[in-house]
């Protein structure tokens, strides 16, 4: 920004763009060619960057070459590469080229779509992706929106379950009275992700009442429906008020399938809301040989797998469908002045402000569409199937290893194949490198079964 | 993406990304080369743009021309352009160069950053960011991150308010007991932003405990402190428990402000949580004869400015500081065995998934350390000065036209100025439709005194 002084600043000058922008482009495609030289871990100590930085913000203004010379070595060394080839930590957080470029376009349109009219394009495109995924997730029809229901995308799954159980809240709310509150129960299970128990805690649903039924190896870590019956049946005696289930395809500690028909029929005949999350695993579903882990989900009332993860769309977009659109509404919409307009005063149009906790969001669609488009479904599920078959290499790989199977029951190994980047080869090394510690706290030289070929 | 079949994708190669990302750069280049010969505001009429998609997704790949070619024939005449020179809506919505640069290299990291371990750079720039900013507006020191406060980005002033209005319900329940939830009572003005009663509905606030006091050009639509300390004593006698008060520094309909000092005041003698909304106004605040519009904020809990409004720094940024961080993390943390890792548990760090609703995170930080670092304080000083000056231009403009005075009172004009790219003759130009328009309306031509020079 060299040269133009304190009096011209031109903060969207489009040549400036140009140049700054292509700039970037390139740091950021050395960034991926090298990056498999950084450890995938950041090795810095809390409090290292305070040191590295000054106290306040500059003045003057610095230039691009002396920013990027900072983010070089000063932020990148406090960067855990989840774009690593070989990180297997959590989940994965996808990036890929279609991701990044629908990223780049929302970034530059910035417009903010609370409403229709602040950009049409937005909410529409929102509407017509999901129902693409929809339906290629197989997703019964009334998930899609030309009915009473359709998709949204949240930011992460922990908003996803949050909106649904408000929504639930506030349906049975209006069936049994306001001042019922106290007596509302959920049920999950003692596998189901922390975001319920977040929801509960922010929706003002007595911790007690928020129950994680406990789960053991007989069922595989999934929920057993009599279980959630017997808990259900005595919550009733006592005159609590059951009122959401939240069922999970692929739970976070081991990618277990709960029994969605099951648990479907359990809260229909209980008027309670049902919903599935699916935020890992349901990418898969894509593939028909996997769809069969959503076979129930026609029993859920919404349904959240996040794009984010696994399916190549940068982080956030995390895509919820519902049956029911107006109990998202009833609980999320608020009508003030400012926002009024002829096309949502008509009801002509779907005002997502409504579906979600922010009132602005961003452009987000976008970068889903890419991907559908520059990839294509078919390579889309060869890359899930890829990494499947990469998983099972790294099974393989363990199960060749007598070793590791003597300390099975002991130590769980949770291995989340599903960079964009991984090959077989990051498979392999991952693999030596389990090996060499097993050697180190066995104290055994490492076997010559290492890797399967 | 022609020529890697089904077989072969590789949806992160660093040469396409080179390719496809300079492409990209030139078609947003582009754009805002000719932002000013789209209407701002979309033409298209409800589901126009269904007719043009096709109903599902494509099997095959597309190029990414053929993506481009829609986004210019079927996303943009569908896009409200926010970032051009002519948009005076709702309230700006900054794309800047430094902004958008932040942002491709924040999508191009793609790190989930809920805790400091996820990526200690996220988690730290945040923290020192916030600091230089806090300093910039001469937040107290209880503010800046050394102490038990701190800021946090939030992506909208919706969820800043949602999160301390939960840490200021919970704290008062510990307090009173969970059963008061019902008892607890918000205080607003008319002129408050929705966002309050959306969190209000959220948290399980009662709807009629949400006071929203009425205001009126006495005050200059600002919230009279004893009308204040009247509806608290009242619904204290009536066995009621005050507990949150929000001031607003900007109004969204006029830009008022609240008198910050005696609101804090009479919060603090009713054990109440204070909390400043400055989304919009707070930008300007960091030049130094602005500055006094947040006198008294000393006295609050909790203070809230939107950099992606009028700083320059793309959707989403809503930076929130609070006094005691403590009181957030009571809410809203969960500490789930798959999050557990050594520098959580030691409590070295900052973990920023507990100061917020959602779980994962984006990089936002890197996108305000960019502007702050290419644009440096004075000329960030002089970008907001001189939107104000245009604002006063425009009010010159009005203030000559008799006819506009004549209808003052009947209609009021909100012209929000502040997109990166306007200048005195888009001002201008607006004012010519305006006058054109009440031409019209009265049915007498244009007088000659149209704009001052």
């Amino acid at each position: 920004m060299d040269g133009e002084g304190g009096g011209g600043l031109k903060p969207m000058d489009s040549e400036q763009l140009r140049e700054y922008g292509h700039q970037m482009v390139d740091f950021i495609a050395d960034y991926y060619k090298n990056i498999e030289n950084y450890p995938v871990l950041s090795q810095v100590e809390p409090g290292y960057l305070r040191r590295l930085l000054p106290d306040a913000a500059p003045n003057q203004p610095e230039s691009l070459q002396n920013v990027l010379d900072d983010v070089q070595s000063k932020i990148l060394p406090g960067v855990t590469h989840w774009q690593s080839p070989n990180f297997y930590a959590y989940y994965p957080s996808n990036s890929s080229v279609a991701g990044f470029l629908g990223e780049m376009l929302s970034a530059a349109i910035n417009m903010v779509g609370f409403s229709w009219i602040t950009s049409p394009a937005a909410t529409e495109l929102e509407m017509i992706v999901l129902d693409w995924l929809g339906k290629l997730l197989k997703l019964p029809q009334e998930f899609l929106s030309p009915g009473h229901g359709g998709g949204v995308i949240q930011g992460t799954a922990s908003e996803a379950v949050l909106v649904v159980l408000l929504a639930a809240r506030d349906k049975t709310l209006r069936r049994v009275g306001k001042s019922a509150l106290g007596k509302l129960v959920v049920y999950g299970s003692d596998q189901t992700h922390s975001a319920l128990q977040k929801a509960c805690q922010i929706g003002g649903v007595h911790p007690e009442n928020c129950r994680l039924l406990k789960t053991d190896s007989s069922t595989n870590y999934a929920l057993p429906p009599e279980i959630v019956s017997e808990a259900i049946s005595h919550d009733i005696s006592i005159g609590l008020i059951p009122f959401f289930l939240c069922g999970t395809v692929g739970t976070t500690s081991s990618a277990t399938v709960d029994p969605l028909y099951s648990l479907g029929k359990i809260a229909k005949s209980n008027d309670m809301w049902f919903h599935v999350d699916a935020a890992y695993a349901g990418s898969a579903c894509i593939c028909p040989e996997y769809r069969k882990y959503l076979d129930g989900v026609e029993e859920a009332d919404s349904f959240n797998m996040n794009a984010h993860k696994w399916f190549l769309t940068n982080f956030d977009c995390s895509t919820l469908w519902v049956k029911d659109r107006n109990a998202l509404i009833q609980s999320l919409s608020t009508n003030p002045e400012f926002l009024k307009n002829k096309a949502s005063q008509a009801n002509l149009v779907v005002d997502y402000k409504d579906w979600q906790i922010p009132l602005g969001r961003r452009f987000r669609s976008l970068k889903l569409w890419m991907v559908l488009r520059l990839y294509g479904v078919e390579n889309l599920q060869h890359y899930l199937r890829n990494h499947i078959e990469l998983a099972k290499y790294f099974e393989e790989c363990v199960g060749q290893d007598s070793r590791f199977e003597a300390l099975s029951g002991m130590y769980t190994l949770r291995f989340a194949v599903g960079a964009p980047l991984t090959e077989r080869r990051h498979i392999a090394a991952a693999w030596k490198v389990l090996q060499d510690e097993a050697s180190t706290l066995l104290g055994t030289p490492l076997q010559d079964n290492g890797n399967p070929s």
